[in-house]
């Protein structure tokens, strides 16, 4: 990597250092606790609301005039605030419409797709000229007719049903439903069985009328509003598309697109519940009813039949586009060679004032206010880098191509890195690398609820014994006791990947929702300053907490010895998760014979309806005892290994330095010990072993993903594999920490 | 009770004796298998499929003269088929509607309601004039005006999440769904909350377009299908509200219109789902989202605000009517005091092909079955009464007043009671006492499944064992042994009701179901002979083998030394019975615990939803601990006896003549001593200690209900002394098993 691409020079070091000489008592006190209340002082929930009503006020997508002049505009205030700020700048792959076109097709075509429509009281959605229509980033072009199948939501137990029912989408084009499952698996998976086009349209029932009131009574998404997003295969590696593991930088080696594995060869639209239903209307065959039909006012059918044909034509701009990364530096006083990095994206479909402008707003205000601390004389420990994202939509491009131009300084000195992303207003969620898991609850104990004014750690408290989402026995146990509330595990969707699943740096996912109604405008053109400040944050008071809780994990995080990590946390967590991979193994096991027996019983077609008959699942091999012993002496090492290293750390502020120094090293980067460099089977760039984004989920996280996917898919040499290779980095990872334990003997 | 009530008169003995003088080898020669071949080819699909379309040709509602007519055909055919028959008539309560209107008022008021439309491809659509509009039998006469609420199900805990919103539906008119729990209860809980009126709908989601296709496309309920019903409180007692535990004959002693306690108040009239969109359209308040929304094409709102008013007025015809119960006998060849009564309703609220006909006819076909059987020669040990019921739809009137006119004659003489009603397509099931489990189970063994040619038992097991209706771990448990499948306990909502739960006769309720889409059409002017030979039981294919299953039953019932009881079934269900109260009292009072805990730490003021404000639910009075050792212990020594009871039945018939026909003392009417004179709490024509119906259930059964609902609503006191009743019957039951035992000693 060649030195022109580091981008913390010297120069800036010396600039912001002479930038953050100022006065100020309580910043120069080094009181955490009066610095903390001095930077709540700080945000000005004012700010963030003028901010985000200019940010949101024309289209952001990549290449958009307003997306480069907001990132100019965050230049000149983080220059303002004192940092060292400069616009970080890639080319990248990224397609944009030329042409969409959908029909159904006969004696009385009828015309479909096309921008979303204007909405009265929303003023932004009549400005909708220089918008992208509704589209996916990096379907397959193409041109093609074919009759219509509806696969619910597209998964592939829908492809098994479909199958046993005998539709095949062979030659046809599929209409698939939000939801179940990422939205790139979709088409994907619609393509991998020889589907020649694919629909995806936004049912009333999951964001619609079902959820909330239609906008603008409420923000429900109507009839006309088209969720947008990327169908780039991030399951296999995010960022872009033809410099896979490396920075997209003007002398990087480039695959062609041919070459590219993540991009798709289907063409894609996603498309309204008002054009669906236009479709949906008009099919045969069976009836798709129970879980696999929607809310729209009519009986739903698999189709498949020629009762109707629709013509989809999709052709895009393939040209390389620019994208633009703000990053922002305050170098660190005492220990400038370690960083916490946070970032939030500020590219858009539309307008984007939810996603992802509401958490960029929060992120601007944290950077106004430790500006101001700075320049009263207080300076981080560490190293702080500011980052505004760009191409986050299309494919975590920015943050991705940012991490791996700069993977090897990253390596050598990030120690945690913070993202956010939408807010919404509700209960707090800090989720991701488990050593972190009591950092989160402290953090969440000390900030108030705009709401209630309890903490926010007793909000949530609250909200799990009140059976609110995410309820697991261990939360509704914490919950009672009191105690730290488990974190989740973090999968993909937002700028963390990189740094968390390819370098293995750990990273936290922070946020609120829960009780806003951002989803019914989500990727939409109604995603606007009017429905967030009316439906998703009313007034940005979650958003301006938000500011609060990153500004305490980053003055908390800066500031200290050692990185707040606890490891027993990890430890215990992992533990579960191998739990879980066993039970995993043997309740597949079972079912396996349960099926056997009931396919040598004849149990389905004796069982099977006749108005919906179905033919017997196909029988699958059955799963073998998998041996787990390595990965279960490995949880348990690490289990007392970690014990060990929390109990003698809280102890190391007594030691000799010469001790402390052999901690520090022991324990730098520690966790990305995690990330093995073969990567997991058949997407090498995740290389984080405890973390990942499912294959089959794409945003949801699978824990243990090498063996917890390979027993999913099958896949039992892979799973042996992987239990020895999982097990390996938990044993590294023990060695460090025994390492540090054993410097601190008395 | 008069001699003149006593149904069967010496001389039709002598008739009957003389009708059934034949020939016929395989009638005569007493082989049972070779019986049931007769039975079997004397089954004339062309016979149910020319009766249903003609008994369903025209309404047939009480009171209707196709529903007359209809009783004299069948008295003319079971007179040709040999057996003594006549028609008991009975003069009831039963109100008719004068007038029934429903309006939005207002500048522009919208009418609503009115009689079903006609549907092009189902001629007896066209034929409406004779039908009555869609009304609800028993409702309270009324003509208010008034703001609406929502209230989901109308059940109590619809009203429990109603109040924690601060929404009243006093003064109000109310709208719920079918569903969750009897029609009858909907405006009964309205009334006690202060409503003054009540409309019930039918949503599309339960079995409009979410169920089926719709009408004529599928069987699902069209936007202008209504669900007519009853709204009579039978969960006090069915059959003439005026004329409780006794036969509404001439001079029998009748309460007022006043003094009834089944009647209701307010006026409630059902309605379309096409007329409840019009109303829901127009609610404000919160969103009534999740569970509690249905299927139409909108966000639901609980209302409760001024936003829309409504005008219902309803008037009827509160004269007395006759109905007319068609009763055919066949006296047994040598027990001629033990009688198998076997029934089916003939009344319907307009065609009733479906509900009741299909089941009439199968029931029909039957008794010209066993008509030539008895003709070429055969005659059953015991007395046939096979019955054809009036006035099941308003309130079960036909079969409660003609059991309570013959109470004493029933009791001394009648072993069981076989029931059908609708038959669709699909899963047999014989529910109710579960003496009869393994009689039901051995039957089903025997009749093959017209649809795959398997036994009956075995595509039950199949469905079972591929995740089908009322999977218990019983049912799973058994279904993969290949043992008797658990049969269900019955509660209310047909003929069975008196037999079973005011006179303690055992009773089963059989029939077919799980294919059909008879739910489409339930109660409506679509229940039709198009609709059933659509989409109900196409062909009556099941209709016919119904007619199987129940003349096997009766052939095998009604002869042989003793009725098809095993004891074991029943004891061994009445132990899972024990298990599941004490589990019930334990869980509430864990819950009851944990809410207290949850007020006290205010975790539903802080979990609650700004746009949707909930005050915390109402503490309630702890469960006490209940002692239940009287129950666990009569359930305990019933078991023992029972098992040594159906060992001992064994082996008597190698036993004296004196033994036997101690055995025979001892267990003669055993059933009706889980009978209580002094019934259930607050209804005590409810006398079985065993099965109910549940008060806020309605159709649904309750078992040990005396206990077991005295847990539910918190009364205490009655659980203590229904723990002390239930066991008392339950020891009687076993001391007659013990002296059957004991005569049997070796």
């Amino acid at each position: 990597m060649a030195l022109g691409r580091r981008f913390i020079t010297s120069a800036a070091l010396v600039a912001l250092a002479t930038a953050s000489v100022g006065s100020g008592a309580v910043a120069q006190s080094g009181d955490p606790k009066a610095i903390e209340k001095s930077f709540d002082a700080q945000i000005n929930n004012a700010d963030l609301v003028a901010w985000l009503k200019e940010m949101s006020s024309a289209p952001n997508h990549v290449g958009a005039p307003h997306n480069k002049a907001n990132a100019e505009m965050q230049l000149a205030l983080f220059k303002q605030w004192g940092w060292d700020a400069r616009i970080e700048t890639f080319d990248v792959l990224y397609p944009t419409p030329i042409s969409t076109r959908l029909e159904i097709v006969g004696a009385n075509p009828v015309a479909l797709g096309g921008q979303e429509a204007a909405i009265g009281a929303d003023p932004d959605t009549a400005k909708l000229a220089d918008a992208l229509p509704p589209y996916v980033a990096y379907q397959g072009d193409g041109d093609v007719t074919g009759s219509v199948v509806y696969v619910n939501y597209g998964m592939p137990e829908d492809y098994e049903a479909l199958e046993r029912r005998g539709i095949s989408v062979k030659g046809k084009i599929v209409m698939a439903r939000y939801g179940g499952g990422w939205r790139g698996l979709k088409p994907k998976l619609a393509q991998e069985h020889g589907a020649i086009g694919c629909l995806i349209y936004s049912d009333p029932a999951d964001d619609g009328y079902g959820a909330y009131d239609v906008y603008p009574r409420g923000g429900g998404r109507p009839e006309t509003g088209v969720q947008r997003g990327s169908v780039v295969d991030m399951t296999i590696y995010p960022g872009d598309p033809l410099t896979p593991g490396i920075g997209s930088t003007p002398g990087a080696k480039r695959l062609t697109r041919e070459e590219s594995p993540v991009l798709l060869k289907i063409p894609t639209l996603p498309i309204s519940y008002g054009d669906a239903a236009k479709i949906m209307a008009r099919l045969e065959g069976p009836v798709a009813g129970g879980a696999a039909r929607g809310g729209m006012a009519m009986t739903y059918h698999w189709g498949g039949t020629d009762a109707v044909k629709l013509h989809l034509a999709v052709k895009s701009d393939w040209s390389q586009k620019p994208i633009y990364n703000v990053i922002a530096v305050m170098p660190g006083k005492t220990r400038p060679d370690e960083w916490i990095v946070r970032g939030n994206h500020r590219d858009a479909w539309v307008y984007g004032a939810s996603d992802p402008l509401s958490g960029q707003v929060a992120l601007m205000a944290e950077a106004k206010a430790l500006g101001a601390l700075a320049k009263a004389g207080w300076r981080p420990d560490r190293t702080l880098v500011y980052a505004s994202w760009d191409g986050e939509e299309p494919g975590l491009l920015g943050s991705t191509e940012w991490a791996e131009t700069h993977a090897d300084e990253l390596k050598a000195k990030a120690v945690m890195y913070i993202n956010t992303d939408v807010v919404g207003r509700g209960f707090f969620r800090g989720d991701g690398s488990h050593v972190f898991q009591h950092f989160v609850n402290q953090v969440s104990r000390d900030v108030p609820d705009p709401q209630t004014g309890v903490s926010l750690y007793d909000r949530s408290r609250a909200s799990i014994r009140n059976g609110g989402r995410g309820v697991s026995p261990e939360a509704v146990a914490a919950a009672k006791a009191g105690a730290d509330l488990p974190i989740a595990p973090l999968g993909s969707g937002s700028d963390f990947a990189a740094f968390l699943e390819h370098l293995g740096v750990p990273a936290l996912n922070v946020g609120f929702g829960g009780e806003g109604q951002a989803a019914g405008a989500y990727h939409s053109a109604y995603d606007s300053f009017h429905h967030v400040m009316s439906f998703d944050d009313p007034g940005l008071v979650y958003a301006t907490t938000l500011s609060k809780v990153v500004g305490r994990m980053i003055l908390r995080a800066s500031s200290g010895s050692r990185p707040p990590a606890r490891y027993g946390d990890f430890a215990s967590t992992v533990s579960r998760y191998v739990v879980e991979v066993k039970k995993l193994a043997a309740d597949q096991r079972e079912s396996d014979r349960a099926l056997l027996d009931q396919l040598r019983d004849n149990v389905f077609a004796l069982s099977s309806h006749p108005d919906d008959p179905m033919k017997p699942p196909v029988a699958k091999e059955m799963t073998p005892l998998i041996d787990m012993l390595a990965l279960e002496d490995a949880a348990d090492r690490l289990s007392r290994s970690a014990k060990a290293a929390d109990a003698a750390l809280d102890r190391a502020p007594a030691a000799s330095p010469a001790a402390q120094a052999a901690v520090e090293k022991a324990l730098k980067g520690i966790d990305q010990v995690l990330a093995d460099p073969r990567g997991l089977p058949g997407r090498p760039w995740y290389r984080n072993l405890i973390y990942a984004p499912g294959t089959l989920t794409g945003y949801g996280a699978k824990t243990l993903p090498g063996v917890r996917e390979a027993i999913e898919q099958r896949r039992f040499a892979d799973a042996r594999t992987y239990v020895a290779r999982t097990a390996a980095v938990l044993n590294a990872y023990a060695d460090r920490l025994d390492t540090a334990v054993k410097a601190l003997k008395p």
